[in-house]
């Protein structure tokens, strides 16, 4: 129980151990660590949970190793299409991006969507322009360039062409690098929640698909009367199971603790319809859990009066 | 109580009675009754609920009068912007569309998303692209041409030029026209609840704006646990409350009725929040609610061992 600090993810998954190498996972304790870091001082000084939880993603986008921003998948058109939310448990304020291509920093794009508009979700090229107006740092397709990506993208083409089934596929969707999500939660010490996530989506995905992470309930969510929340894993599972709010839901109307509610979703709900992946979620006492259904998820957390934690495998 | 049954929406809003006239006041009752009438059937030969609901919004989707298909309100842009959702109680599957400009029955996209595809939602170019795929009915911007709508657009960008607020103006939402949004809620005689929203979304609005009609758990829910929701209002607010779900959370995890469920989501937690809207609900025993909070919704229900209704205003 602590009365500030902050969680994070990296994306759940396969995380498979034969392709990690020492120098690899150094890499990735050393990004969610910088996350961590950043989105901490924030709040140690006083700043909002919705202020830290948003620095936190910005490090993480900038980051080449995580499905988000820099590090973003492709489509299997051969672009990046990046979603990102954030939601403000004190106002029940939320910001949303679906489908954008060229921004640098769509977590930021969120915020100012909450910020500067009645609108909730913007999509595509209308979210761009948006930005554009509002003079966001706009990129080049090739800044979203990483050479991981385009091989995890033609080792994805060249298996569906040796598969029969393409469109109802359920096995080839548990594919590491094929997912991939980052995402934070805080509690400042005004006592206020805050969720942010934000994702390159799914590898070698097509028609315009969105996931759970922009979704307000199944990817990200915070209210002040419960907690703060965002997932990583299969997002079709997250939104027929409207999985954040579920979270929520539990703990306001059936009195459930953060713990015992984030296992019910993870666990239970998602199982059910036969869906993997994690979550990370904060409360107002400070309580926090981080349970997943994958091998691994890259996760964090530093809260104040406990020591910096960054993880990968299940113990 | 009935053990089968269908009720309908065709949006919520001022609804203007100065504009209204008895011609079509008229038509507006009985595009609701063929909706529902054409919803019925399938019931009554033994169909499955979510093949009623989306039979009932084809029809009403085809009528010029309601914010859905061919009467869909044009854009800051002056084109039609489309969305939809469907939701399977039985299987808790789900569909969804945002931002197609060319469908003539979005909701009937929604549909082939939920049965063939692994995703729930698709957007913009990328679900067009799969709706031709699959041979849908692809028509011309024209098509959904309506006088009504353009002067609906040229009005609302006439007032916006004499704000000096325009982004986050709060006012300028309430108008009548702006809104509207089409939905329906079905049980089945084998105990199956379904739901489905489609919406041409908001008149004069931009950045690629994508309300809760096709979000899972805010516009559009179904649960055979629970109940079948479908919302019509300000769509915002449905989001940042996660009012489809919620209800159900109200019934499954407070053990609240349907009717009490539906109160307090639209006149406690959407009013709390500043939101304005109805909803319409039906649970497996057949019982079902729509209330609404503001001066009118256009509604209708038929249940076996009732009579058609429709109706427009609070009475």
């Amino acid at each position: 129980m602590s009365d500030f600090g902050i969680v994070i993810h990296g994306g759940a998954g396969a995380i498979a151990k034969d392709k990690m190498t020492p120098e690899l996972e150094s890499a990735y304790h050393q990004g969610l660590a910088e996350s961590l870091r950043a989105g901490y001082a924030m709040l140690e000084n006083g700043g909002a949970s919705v202020d830290a939880v948003q620095k936190a993603l910005n490090v993480m986008e900038d980051c080449p190793l995580f499905n988000a921003g820099k590090g973003a998948v492709f489509t299997n058109a051969g672009f990046c299409s990046q979603d990102a939310a954030i939601m403000d448990g004190r106002t029940l304020k939320a910001g949303a991006v679906a489908g954008v291509r060229h921004i640098k920093n769509p977590i930021t794009l969120a915020r100012l969507v909450m910020d500067k508009l009645p609108h909730v979700l913007l999509a595509g090229d209308g979210a761009e322009e948006f930005a554009r107006l509002h003079g966001m740092e706009m990129m080049p397709d090739n800044y979203f360039f990483t050479e991981r990506r385009w091989q995890q993208l033609q080792e994805a083409i060249e298996k569906e062409k040796n598969s029969i089934v393409t469109e109802l596929s359920e096995g080839s969707r548990e594919d590491d690098g094929k997912h991939g999500t980052i995402g934070a939660v805080a509690l400042d010490r005004h006592g206020n929640l805050a969720a942010a996530t934000s994702t390159g989506g799914m590898s070698n995905c097509r028609y315009g698909r969105i996931g759970d992470s922009p979704i307000i309930g199944a990817g990200t969510y915070a209210n002040n009367l419960t907690c703060a929340v965002s997932t990583t894993g299969h997002g079709e599972f997250f939104i027929r199971a409207v999985t954040a709010h579920s979270l929520s839901a539990l703990m306001e109307y059936r009195g459930m603790t953060l713990t015992q509610a984030a296992d019910e979703v993870i666990y239970n709900h998602l199982t059910n319809i036969g869906g993997a992946g994690g979550l990370i979620a904060i409360d107002r006492s400070g309580a926090f859990a981080m349970p997943f259904s994958t091998p691994g998820m890259y996760s964090g957390h530093l809260l104040v009066g406990g020591k910096l934690f960054t993880g990968i495998y299940k113990d």
